[in-house]
């Protein structure tokens, strides 16, 4: 079996990234899913909102577990959008790597590394990319009290 | 202003490509979104759920807007799923180069060129993942078909 076939069927729970609580860069976690700080050198702000229970797909889950979880999502892209301000934000839940339910919320601005490309695709870093981040990363601590803040109260 | 701050802030109803219907690859169209073949010819299945107004974010549509939005990508993944069995659905909606909502519902393949990256880093073609575009080109009949009957009953 290829390392490719592996990672497409072989994951299970003893093996899987996302199953071993906490998760690194943990900012709140409710019974459901975990909010976590991707803590992406490139891409500050990059979060994830990622599933508690081993499930492979979106339908995977009941209609009602589907529709909190993305209730959360779109609730951290509002508070990024609020607290970072950016031009634009990425959403996706890929789990090539890791099939276990997980979202990309991701902050996005024309002068950072990657734009318009998807941040997985890379590109050249320049001095206003790495004023950008600069600046993300002073705003950092406001944008995950926020969350802490929503998710907690 | 650079091609990249265009994109991101001057995509405007006249200029945006998802605003001109019908859209290439139009498979169903209800009266607040388009289903389409993005007709990637590297990953065929690769369907888009385009949101006829010209909103920006996910967060800028109301939560019945995006409620229902979101019912018909999960609906996309569960026909693609029992009609195409990829291996692993990605969804994401980026809207870097189109700041105009849509979804990317992709089916993927442990021996598909990009796997177990995103679609949009490429690969390497295989004779495998030849043989899996041929065989999945045959069964987009009756995808597209389940998803016409589903969406227009």
């Amino acid at each position: 079996m290829t390392d490719k076939a592996t990672a497409a069927t072989a994951a299970t729970e003893t093996q899987c990234p996302l199953c071993q609580l906490p998760l690194p860069g943990e900012l709140v976690r409710s019974d459901q899913w975990v909010i976590i700080d991707a803590n992406e050198p490139m891409f500050p702000g990059f979060t994830r909102v990622v599933w508690i229970e081993h499930v492979r797909e979106m339908t995977d889950l009941s209609t009602r577990q589907r529709q909190d979880l993305m209730d959360v999502v779109f609730e951290v892209e509002q508070i990024m959008r609020t607290s970072l301000n950016p031009h634009k934000v990425n959403l996706a839940s890929l789990g090539n790597q890791a099939p276990h339910v997980h979202w990309h919320v991701i902050p996005r601005w024309s002068d950072d590394v990657a734009y318009p490309g998807p941040v997985w695709v890379g590109g050249q870093d320049t001095e206003a990319a790495q004023h950008r981040r600069a600046q993300t990363q002073r705003a950092l601590a406001d944008y995950h009290g926020a969350l802490i803040q929503r998710f907690t109260a």
